[in-house]
C-alpha cells in the first residue's frame, strides 16, 4: 500500500525541522523520513544554479527511502528548485512557499504584505512574484535578514543584540503600515516571540511551517494517500554530517528527541548525481 | 622549470582572499592559482570527517592546475585536515595555523595568549595542542566567535553591532591579562581595527594572513622554488559557485579586483572523489 509509504521532507540543514515539528501534529500517523545536508548548508547564501543541483540531489536521497510524497522544507530551495523538482519526479511535491503566501493573503486587511528571508530567497524574487500573481493589488515588502539564521544557530533566541538586529532590519515595516510578514526561512519560527516582542500587536506573524504542515495534510487527501490512522508513525533523521552541538540545535528545532538520526555517507551523496 | 609553476591556495570561501593579499606583497612574482569552495562553505561549522573530505577534494582540485605547492588558507581546513593532506600528497604544505603560533610565541611576554576562531577550530583543540608542544609554560585561551563571520560577510565591519558582539566574545581576555590573540579565522583580518578598539593597545594581535604569507616566500626558498623575479605573476580565482555579491565581498577581502574569477563546475568537483 503506497498509504503506508513514509513522506519525505528536506532541507539544507537543521532548520526544516521546524516543518517536521508541526507535520508531527497535523499529520501524526505519517512515517516521516527526513533529509539534512547539514554538509553543504546553509543554501541561502548560494547561487540558483548550485541550490537547483544540491536539492535534485536531495531529493533522490529522499526517493531512495521510497517517500510517497516530498516536502521541500527549505524556502531557498522552494524559491530556486521548485520548478526543476516538479519537472524531475513524478510525485507530489510541495514546498514552505505556497502555503506562507495562502496564509498570508488571507490575513492582510491593509494588502500590505512583508517577506523576510535570507539573502537567496530575498533575491530571488520568488515571494513578490507569487504574491502579485494571486492579487496584483498587494503590495510586498521584501527584507533580507542574514544574520537571524547565525543568530539562531548561537542560541541568542532572546538576546538584546538578537533584538537590536530585529529593529535595524525590521525597523521599516512599521513606517510601510505592512500588516502581515511571512517568515521566509525555517529558522525564523524560533525567533517568533523575540519577532512579535519587536514588531507589535499590529502587525500578523505567518509562520510558513505551519501553513505548509496543513497543506502536507490536505495534498496527503486529495492524493488518497493519507496514512491508515492506525498507522504507529516512525521517523527517520538523515544528515549529510553531524557536527558538534548538531542533536542540541535539531532538538530546540524539532522540539523533541532526535531519536533515528544517522549519517548519509558523503560519497553515497556524490554519487547520486 | 618547475618554479615557473603556480602556487595553489585553498579556503572553504572568499576567506582565503585574505591570505592572498598578503602573498602578493610577500611572494609578488608568483603564480597563483585560488579555489574558493563557495558551493559548500563554511567549513566552521562541519564536523572533522566532512571537512577532511572536502579539503582532499579542494587539494585535488589545485593539482591538476599542476602547482608546485599548496597553502592550507582556512584554519578550519588546517586544524582537520592537515595530517592527511601531507599524508596523501607529496608536495610542500603549509597551513594558516603554525605561522601564527610562531608569531605569538615571539610577541607574547606574559606567556598568555588567546586563539579566536570558528566553532569547529576552536573545538579542535589545535592550536591549545601546538602552542603546549612548542612552549609547555604558555597559557591559552580558546574563544570560539560563530558570529564574527557572518557579521564580516555582511559588511558590518565598524558596525556598533559587531562592537557589542566583540565585547562579549572578548570580555574574558581583559580579565585573564591576556597580551597576545590569534586572529584564527581568514575572516577576520577584516575586524582587525574594531577588535584593536574593543582590546586595546594592550594586547597584540596576530594576523595569521600576514604570518602565512612570510611562511609561504620561506618555505618556496627553503626548497627552491621561487619564481623567477622577472616572473610577471597571472592569478587565476576558481570557484565552485559564484553567488549574488560574490565579487564586491570577494574584491574586500583581496583589497583589488578580481581579475581572472571562474566557477569550476560542480559535477567535475564531484568527480575528483
Amino acid at each position: 500500500m503506497s498509504n503506508a509509504k513514509p513522506v519525505g521532507v528536506f532541507d539544507s540543514g537543521v532548520g526544516g525541522l521546524t516543518v517536521v515539528k508541526e507535520m508531527l501534529a497535523a499529520v501524526p500517523n505519517e512515517h516521516i523520513v527526513y533529509f539534512g545536508d547539514t554538509a553543504r548548508v546553509p543554501y541561502g547564501t548560494k547561487s540558483a544554479r548550485v541550490v537547483r543541483e544540491f536539492a535534485l540531489q536531495d531529493a533522490q536521497i529522499l526517493l531512495k527511502h521510497d517517500v510517497k510524497m516530498i516536502v521541500v522544507a527549505c524556502h531557498t530551495a522552494t524559491s530556486m528548485a521548485m520548478d526543476v523538482l516538479t519537472e524531475r519526479f513524478d510525485l507530489p511535491i510541495i514546498g514552505v512557499v505556497e502555503p506562507g503566501i495562502k496564509a498570508a493573503l488571507e490575513a492582510t486587511k491593509n494588502g500590505k504584505v512583508g517577506v523576510i528571508g535570507t539573502r537567496s530567497t530575498i533575491s530571488s524574487g520568488t515571494y513578490p512574484k507569487l504574491l502579485a500573481e494571486a492579487n496584483s493589488e498587494i503590495e510586498v515588502f521584501p527584507q533580507a535578514c542574514p544574520l537571524f539564521v547565525p543568530l539562531a544557530e548561537e542560541g541568542w533566541l532572546d538576546h538584546d543584540i538578537t533584538k537590536q538586529v530585529a529593529h535595524i532590519y525590521l525597523g521599516s515595516f512599521q513606517e510601510y503600515q505592512v500588516d502581515t510578514i511571512i517568515l521566509g526561512c525555517t529558522h525564523y519560527p524560533l525567533l517568533k516571540p523575540l519577532l512579535n516582542q519587536v514588531l507589535g500587536p499590529s502587525i500578523t506573524l505567518i509562520d510558513s511551517a505551519e501553513e505548509t504542515a496543513k497543506a502536507v495534510q490536505l495534498m496527503l487527501s486529495k492524493h488518497a494517500l493519507l496514512a491508515d490512522s492506525s498507522q504507529r508513525a516512525r521517523h527517520r533523521y538523515l544528515v549529510s554530517d553531524i557536527p558538534h552541538q548538531f542533536r542540541q540545535i535539531g532538538e530546540q528545532f524539532l522540539g523533541q528527541q532526535l531519536e533515528s538520526l544517522s549519517q548519509v555517507d558523503i560519497d553515497s551523496l556524490i554519487q547520486t548525481v
